[in-house]
């Protein structure tokens, strides 16, 4: 790593801030379609990816309403299983996708009700959904609590061992010759030495590269910013921008089974329990994850007491078994919040600026379509139109810009 | 660490078996009384000590009508301050001990009744005891929960940090010459080379050391077994003492105020929760403990869903503001449990062995009195009477020993 204030000569065709699952699939098939990458990320695996359920689901109740959310949404399901098969065959490791479908179910009456709302929503998209009644939901999953009111089996809803694919992307990122810095990047710099934060034009200059924590450079003319939560603390973006990504803080718990348990679940679980929702996601190696709070209490990383309480209270209530897993980890990650829910992939700002972030709770549902989006966008062909409606512009009317 | 195999020269006039808080507060002390003391412990400070919450309280639930056990409490409980003041003294660090007594509070009606019993019995045993309604109770700690039906402040009921304790402990056995040897006894060795495990009569033999993990072996005359929930794995000891003490499992969590938040506690709190019993902790560190399951489990170390979530339910129930805090550490610990409660302490089977073992949940209380009793036989002097009736032989009558 340089030392602070040096400038360094190192150059790249693009270099990407942020090594989350969005940065490193970005930048694998960045690689792979030819170009020099660096990539620039001080704690790779630190983010929100790492504290995930990965769930592989396109509609979730925040989503009514939300047409053009779900159609991107749709193309990065449709796009996942092909990009994890090349990763795992570039990689030579198994991800962990999982194809049994994920088992909705309703605790009491008014939890069944909003389910059946979500399900008509879900079959108008072309969705698969399967009503079961109590009993029919038992035989899928046998420790079920028998006061499950009911539940819909969503069949093509997958799930991803989120751990395994992001060391999978950074393998796959490292063999393609992917060149990565340990170093957060502080600013996005445009031609003529000034950023253009603050300014009320964001779409001034021409980008030459990049800032870094340390002091020092690293020079090209198109940047990529995939910082997540962190987006907004990136100087050069447009104001608007910046304060368009708020961390939305999420707690899980990773569960595992004492030896010589078989598993307890084989779908994914997505229970409604009075009005709250808990999803309990099993893996491959025996863990099951618990998950999540979604708090509004900006870059807070720490796990308190009354959310590990409730996550295991719900997740006991809907399956009483759980009480005999090993707490094995308990964590909180950040996701990158929109003030639409929406992401934000595209141009935007300085030439040669492009944002891949704000997938909130769908990051890695959709970073191999954001992958090819970005990858579009830098090798000058048009992204998948699925992607018109979240381009950066849409936050950056103020400011005259895009 | 000598070779596995390797015969060691090394000798002392008294070797201890057990780095817990017994174990090397009997160290400490046999060494400022001028004795040469090995004490050997492979992996110190990782037992039920620091899986304590340092509650310093004579009576339980568990004791009533177990009067002997009552008298070594109070004795035990009459002798801590002296002996923790000497130890903060001796190694100018404070052991974090809290004189602000314990209130115990009931949740509901019948949790109140089982109160007003423990309440008569310790006012039979000539401690405090003032019986405070619910707006009293919230007086002493405003962050109760309204709906406590009452309860009763103990002040004579101190706690002290259990890791501090420990740490200083530590610090003073080294301090007075205590050699440290990082490795687990796994037999009492006795002249002739054979030791008694098994054999019908635990009282054969004098001892002459004691055989490592490592293969090693170390030579005294006299050999103090202070290994706590292990104590029954140690060879040489009579298989009525191996077997009389077992491991029970307790689960306890360390939660943390986040910045800026003013402390929620300032007495230990113990309530009842519709029959479920918890505490809660405070330490001058800002630490709450709350604690603790107790668990017939073998010697599992393992965290569960099931515990945690308990803890912080009925933690929770009480003290609603717990759910605030952070969740800092999740643990789980073993306590030497025995038949009757009581601890064992006193001579027993070969020539020269001393057990200090079985203390159950009162480890931390009656280490000072434990350490007394164990010198004064190690210098030939008579313990505390009210030691009398927990020596090793009530054990033994079927092999017709001690």
């Amino acid at each position: 790593m340089p030392a602070k204030g040096v400038l360094v000569a190192v150059t790249a065709d693009v270099i990407i801030a942020g090594g989350g699952v969005i940065g490193t699939a970005i930048a694998w098939r960045a690689a792979a379609a030819g170009l020099d990458v660096v990539l620039a990320d001080p704690a790779r695996g630190d983010g929100a990816s790492l504290v995930a359920a990965g769930m592989l689901a396109p509609v979730s109740e925040a989503l009514f309403g939300e047409g053009a959310l779900l159609r991107v949404n749709l193309l990065a399901l449709d796009r996942f299983p092909s990009f994890a098969a090349e990763l795992e065959q570039v990689t030579g490791h198994r991800v962990g996708l999982r194809r049994e479908g994920t088992l909705a179910v309703a605790y009491d009456a008014g939890d069944y009700a909003a389910l059946m709302r979500l399900t008509a929503f879900r079959r108008s998209a072309g969705l698969d959904a399967e009503e079961l009644d109590s009993r029919a939901c038992r035989k899928l999953e046998s420790f079920l609590t028998p006061d499950v009111h009911g539940g819909v089996l969503f069949p093509g809803d997958w799930s991803v061992d989120n751990r395994r694919y992001a060391a999978a992307l950074r393998e796959a990122a490292a063999a393609a010759g992917v060149r990565v810095v340990p170093d957060r990047v502080t600013a996005v710099l445009t031609a003529g030495g000034t950023d253009v934060a603050g300014g009320a034009d964001g779409a001034g200059g021409l980008v030459r590269g990049v800032a870094l924590a340390s002091g020092g450079e690293i020079g090209s003319a198109r940047v990529v910013v995939a910082a997540g939560s962190w987006s907004g603390a990136v100087d050069g973006l447009p104001a608007a921008l910046r304060s368009a990504v708020r961390p939305v803080k999420g707690q899980l718990l990773r569960l595992k089974h004492p030896d010589g348990m078989p598993p307890v679940l084989t779908h994914t679980i997505r229970a409604t329990v009075r009005g709250a929702d808990v999803y309990l996601v099993p893996r491959a190696d025996g863990e099951v994850i618990v998950g999540a709070t979604q708090e509004e209490r900006g870059p807070d990383l720490t796990v308190t007491a009354g959310a590990t309480h409730d996550l295991l209270h719900d997740a006991m209530s809907v399956l009483p078994v759980t009480s005999e897993l090993i707490l094995a980890e308990t964590c909180a990650g950040l996701r990158p919040g929109t003030p639409d829910n929406g992401p934000i992939v595209g141009e935007a700002g300085p030439c040669g600026l492009l944002l891949a972030t704000g997938h909130y709770r769908n990051g890695i549902l959709m970073s191999a379509a954001t992958a090819d989006a970005a990858v579009a966008c830098l090798t000058g062909r048009a992204p998948a139109p699925e992607w018109e409606p979240f381009g950066p512009g849409r936050f950056l009317a103020g400011e005259g810009a895009r």
